[in-house]
């Protein structure tokens, strides 16, 4: 009988991980949670708890991101599943990890003061609990893959943004320094950004053009299989 | 503590599910074996089975496709986990899904019989069970994804292949016809290729020149960033 059948195997634990990046002040970021449990208690972690008995794994990590976080609605994307067997020290458990891009201005005030989410820059990631450092890198890696074929900065700018911060963005993303007249004759030439009449002026008196991507332009190009262009941004 | 706060979780089965793509006869074509319990016995299935407690997740998917197809030492990349809650009727279940692209002729004799592991092409392929259509066009959406910036042709076909054959692969993948000159240009321009001074005559009295990789070639170009040249090759 079926059911006799499948009560001969393991029932695990499933986790579900978290890894949200954030794109602030000129730098890549990424938040943390303290754990306040044991084991690993007080150290910082990903986003993570255990997967319901009624919830799809894309409903767990929306459940999961907004209870200890205050998150909501973020557009998700599943990364990897984690399978290795003392991955967790308490008891075997396997993680499925998503990860999302968001724009820290937007998303702040959502944040809960009691469970201090904190955004770290990418270079400065204190240790994680686990192997969620693992996770991290490899939600990099796909950022940078990702960055090579889609406008990442829809998701981690807010609407409206400086080339400079574009720059910074790019920057961040692969870790290195851009030329600047390069890195903004390519992105102009890509056709996919709105200039708008506004200036930011914090940085300097002159004042740095507003842009805005044009996400009608932007699909189009995707649809005539231009997306390559994405590429040319790459160091 | 912290063992109680993990026993008040679900403890879950856990799935693992083997997408096996090749490449035959000018066709590409799917690995399905017949499901031999309930439910849903007799029908078309990937080959899955449970996670024990004492492998990985990667463990897991190569003992299951050996005990149930004798293939071995195969690469399974992992895909995606589908965790919807119904998506098993028995119970519970996620799966973690995992493919691979082999080529057939090396791979055939280690089939096993007795489980009538047996291939499909892909346009006619037989109803399968659960999500396991979900998981297929999953995995064609990443073959077509890694077309576009990897040699594939590697995996799926044998050491030796003509530029017809090779042809017949991407038209595969694409699921489309392609103009046989371009392609020709195209794939030669690459300089990923060596000619070998060998003919296949199969197909034709004058026969066709057998071709294989470089593999040193390749490396060099995806170093220096030149990864796109297989962009060229989407229809």
């Amino acid at each position: 009988m079926a059911p006799e059948r499948y009560k001969e195997y393991e029932h695990i634990l499933v986790a579900v991980d978290c890894i949200i990046f954030g794109f602030h002040k000129n730098e890549l970021k990424l938040l943390l949670i303290k754990r306040d449990f044991e084991p690993e208690k007080g150290k910082w972690s990903l986003m993570g708890g255990f997967l319901d008995d009624d919830e799809s794994l894309d409903e767990a990590a929306q459940r999961i991101l907004k209870t200890l976080t205050g998150l909501h609605d973020i557009y998700l994307d599943q990364l990897h599943s984690f399978g290795d067997v003392d991955r967790d020290p308490v008891e075997r458990t396997i993680s499925v990890a998503y990860y999302a891009l968001i724009d820290v201005e937007t998303h702040d005030k959502e944040l809960l003061k009691q469970h201090s989410a904190s955004w770290f820059p990418i270079h400065s990631v204190p240790e994680l609990i686990f192997d969620h450092e693992e996770m991290v890198l490899s939600a990099l890696k796909r950022l940078r893959r990702k960055a090579s074929h889609q406008p990442v900065g829809f998701e981690l700018l807010p609407e409206k943004f400086t080339l400079p911060e574009l720059q910074k963005l790019y920057e961040s993303i692969y870790d290195t320094n851009l030329d600047k007249r390069n890195f903004r004759r390519r992105i102009l030439s890509m056709d996919v950004l709105e200039k708008t009449e506004e200036k930011q002026k914090t940085n300097s008196r002159k004042g740095a053009f507003l842009y805005r991507f044009d996400p009608k332009k932007y699909s189009r190009k995707v649809n005539n299989g231009d997306s390559l262009i994405f590429k040319t941004l790459k160091p």
